[in-house]
């Protein structure tokens, strides 16, 4: 870690945001890091929390009171925040283990005003803010505009990338029969009408793409789905592009987003249930209908599994998307197996070629997140994202962890290779292949009908428990189609979790190992959920993994000698499917570099 | 399934029934099988349902209507509820797919009065009756007297079986430092007293056992214990044994069970908060502190994890415990293996011998649950409890399942053995190790603190899975030290939880396979958890499994050529364990008997 200067103007800035609260009369506001949509990225006018603290981590809070002010962030964040933020301005404090709502209790006073913007956090989030003013005697307070606004003169401006159709081509479902099928479960459930406020979901429901944030095509916006399987979409009028209208068709009626609020009013004067998520939607639009009386259906938003679960044609997409991210790849990898040795390469330079590699595709729209390219102890950082700063050469006898992915018109994908740069430890080695064989339970299990991802996440762990290793963080993720690379409901992880893994839904199979201060180890393939015929004779609905993701795993990394037959004919099989799909489309050089790093374990 | 015939007066007691509801203005009154202490074993006195409709399962209830009633009975016992009751009195239903509410709320109407005994029911299973009526428009209301017992003329007394005291031989923790312990959780918790209505919870915190039902050592009475470790104990004064009060000491004062109610009076009118579960205290106690305007901290019983940490002499008892049983066992299957031949045996017969066996014993309380014998196509039904008419004898070619436990002054045993009867056929070999090798995988596995029995849950099912086979129960139960043979809050199994293994838990290790109509499998071991050595240069706090059970597995029925190196490992170092232990404690022909069939596998 490097020293920076904090910007000078945070002092300033903070004072300005005590102003204007004092203003509005409040003794404090809560300015969280996310948007209107609780995304994962955010647009830069919604950057309100890097702003106001300077800090720049992709998950966090603040809260200022008149007299001090604390900054919550996780265990990933507790170096980067006191690196990034002026400490006598924002108290650093671990977002678990020092809750924001005990701070919030132990340092209001009785009496006292907690402003909040009703926009920025869910019903359940308020309810536990709620508790904390009551225990301090204080009051919670919703704000019309948000103050951090009021005094942020350069605020960008809210996006209006332009929103086009996703083609039945690459969706493989119209957007009137996915409407229909969600207002079926809708009416189902005992409700008249969705609040959607996902962006992902409205992407997949109405067939279409933006691109308001980086790194996941969608388009900001809210939609409400009837039981008429009709929507009515609140979204700037400068941003569909011409013919969408067309390809959108009359049941779905545009407006702009100040008109959402009257159409909410509505649905509660017409008394029609409101299926809602309370751990989503913003406060702002549940204060509303519970203004006007309207009665509410808690639940997941259904357009999420609906989504997770990938149609014939989305998962042709995504496996041509495979298939060009692995040229990509292959290509990535032959060229650093010959350009490392020279010791003159970098994160950031290899970051690079990987970027240019995808780019030369004509499919390719961008990466599906940040790249990170982690050398030595970096690869140890699990959420690393390398600065000019921490930019590292690549050592000889150090591992490269290189987590990936990219979007393509037809699919979405996420690839970590680890990879030896000059010769790897023995104890390399053995970790490497304690992990490369979690990755291969997993890949290879067998399931009934309704397993979750909870009950195999061990498969991935149990080669490093019996060492007494692990890795703290998920097992798998879901992946979207041309949407965003994190996506739910179903997660292979510790976390327990209900909701069974269903033929068509993709997720990482992204096991690890760090040591701090000196390597991290990922094998990070995509795989979707397939039926399988080894409950044939036996009347079971059984399930398995296809893995999607083709490209090498390092040879050099593996220790033949821990592996039982079964995973070296996986390794080999796996290898020569590279191979064999990889090789006749990359250059000759490439083909031969291939043809040698995937010939058969030995 | 042969016919039984109904007893003839079961028309008569619902008339009776029916007649006493109409005279406390009742439309409707549900009898469930539990007793008040929602217990697995009840009194005979507390076997309502089976005196009203003739259904001996261990689970089950009935609602009793004016012009109709229906039993409801899960998936155990949708065959045996037919054979046992009368179908024209008694509507059969399931009760998971046709649940109780969902009947209520059909069949109740607008303005009716279903009745229900407070005692029998808990504020969870309350709310959801009630929002089951509400749908109805109909009313819920707790009766004084249970009906069922104003018709019933020669109801059983309640037992008043002698309580003693478990000495600290035994228990290994003083009453008092226990009392102390749960009273700190208590006032971590905010609370004053504890409402204590599970028997095995009071027979762990006073060290006491009793024996008011089959199977379980413990004495059927309530408790409050307060934040200061003393302990008002509601109990008959006709049942503590001479000299148990010196045993107990003066802060645990005694009551009859008619002063609780004064006692939860006064907890109120103090103002202390009352800790209570609600899924397992009786809602009248609810309603009785509700009604003097008590409150609440919720939460599970303390004692019960507690309870599930066996200390260093439960644990030398369970032990010592495991070594007598598998003395009695080897002794039973030594004599099986002679005697089976003959073809005269049966499952009743070989129980007997069973029992007798473990008899011999002068620890030997009884057994811990009915004795599972089934025979052939009898072992395919996971519950299986053999009568005179389902009596099976042993056909050569037939696998026998034995499912059975004993109590113990010092522990409680619960073992599964799967014996093939002369010649097993090829797919049994093969079902019966992939059960084998589930059950290695999980006496084997190395699992980090904080690990749940969820998560370890499909390390016994993934051989099975491979084949597209499974089965449909739980892998493993807590089990309780001479005391109950299923307790939490620990279990492993497909439903998620999130309680950790912690050192000193004591589960079982029982997965099986079950082919309808055929054969049954299941091989089950007692285990401990163990903090384990595989963290010790790495940092992180991991446990591991004992085996306590000592008996051979039937190498008959293994099909060597699925093992692996590391499992025959596993199995020959079982089996010497089990031939260094046991065989220096049985005589010279079970000696010989277990030398052959614990030799390594070839």
């Amino acid at each position: 870690m490097t020293e920076r200067s904090t910007p000078p103007d945070h002092k300033t800035r903070l004072a300005d945001l005590r102003a204007e609260l004092s203003g509005l009369e409040l003794d404090g506001f809560i300015v969280p890091k996310v948007d209107e949509h609780q995304g994962e990225y955010v647009a830069a006018r919604s950057e309100r929390l890097a702003w106001l603290s300077g800090f720049s981590g992709s998950a966090g809070s603040a809260v200022v009171l008149t007299e001090r002010a604390a900054i919550f962030v996780d265990g990933r964040y507790t170096l980067q925040v006191r690196d990034e933020v002026e400490v006598d301005l924002f108290e650093p404090r671990h977002l678990t283990n020092e809750p924001q709502t005990e701070w919030i209790s132990d340092h209001l006073a009785d009496g006292q005003r907690l402003g909040y913007d009703p926009w920025l956090h869910t019903p359940a989030q308020v309810a536990r803010l709620q508790a904390a003013c009551d225990k301090a005697g204080a009051e919670l307070v919703a704000v019309d505009i948000n103050p951090v606004d009021s005094v942020w003169p350069d605020q960008p401006a809210a996006p209006l990338a332009p929103v086009v159709a996703q083609p039945d081509e690459f969706a493989g479902q119209s957007s009137a029969d996915k409407r229909r099928q969600i207002a079926a479960t809708l009416s189902d459930q005992g409700a008249g009408a969705l609040v959607i406020s996902a962006p992902d979901s409205i992407a997949w429901l109405l067939n279409i793409r933006g691109s308001d944030v980086p790194f996941t095509p969608f388009a900001l916006s809210f939609a409400l789905l009837h039981g008429d399987a009709s929507v009515d979409w609140f979204i700037d009028a400068g941003k569909p592009a011409r013919g969408l209208s067309d390809h959108l068709g009359t049941d779905v009626r545009l407006h702009g987003p100040d008109r959402l609020g009257d159409h909410l009013d509505q649905l509660a004067k017409d008394g029609r249930a409101v299926h809602l998520n309370s751990a989503a939607t913003p406060n702002w639009i549940y204060l509303r209908l519970k203004s006007t009386g309207a009665t509410f259906v808690r639940g997941e938003d259904p357009c999420q599994l609906a989504k997770a679960q990938k149609n014939p044609v989305e998962l042709a997409g995504m496996r041509a998307a495979h298939l060009r991210d692995g040229v990509a790849l292959s290509r990535f990898l032959a060229w650093l197996a010959d350009a490392a040795p020279g010791g003159q390469e970098s994160e950031i330079s290899i970051g690079d070629y990987l970027e240019k590699m995808r780019a030369e595709n004509n499919l390719f729209q961008g990466l599906s997140f940040p790249t990170i390219s982690g050398s030595g102890p970096n690869g140890a950082i699990v959420h690393y994202r390398v600065s000019e700063q921490t930019n590292r050469k690549l050592d000889q006898g150090s591992l490269l962890l290189v987590d990936s992915g990219g979007q393509y018109l037809d699919g979405t994908t996420d690839v970590t290779r680890t990879i030896a740069i000059g010769r790897p430890s023995d104890e390399m080695r053995d970790n490497f292949t304690r992990v490369l064989k979690g990755h291969i339970a997993l890949a290879t299990a067998t399931f009934p009908t309704g397993t979750t991802g909870s009950q195999l996440d061990i498969l991935a762990r149990l080669p490093l428990w019996q060492a007494g290793l692990d890795y703290d963080h998920g097992t798998g993720h879901g992946v979207g189609a041309y949407l965003s690379v994190h996506e739910g409901p179903q997660r292979i992880s510790k976390i327990p979790s209900t909701v069974a893994l269903l033929p068509g839904m993709i997720i990482s199979n992204e096991p690890g190992f760090y040591k701090t201060g000196a390597y991290g180890i990922r094998i990070e393939n995509l795989v979707d959920v397939i039926p399988s015929d080894a409950g044939a004779d036996t009347g079971r609905d059984m399930l398995a993994f296809e893995t999607l993701t083709l490209a090498p795993i390092d040879r050099n990394v593996i220790n033949i000698g821990m592996l039982s037959a079964d995973e070296i004919a996986w390794v080999n099989a796996y290898h020569q499917r590279v191979r064999d799909q990889i090789g006749p489309l990359v250059d000759g050089e490439t083909s031969e570099w291939l043809t040698e790093v995937t010939r058969a374990l030995d």
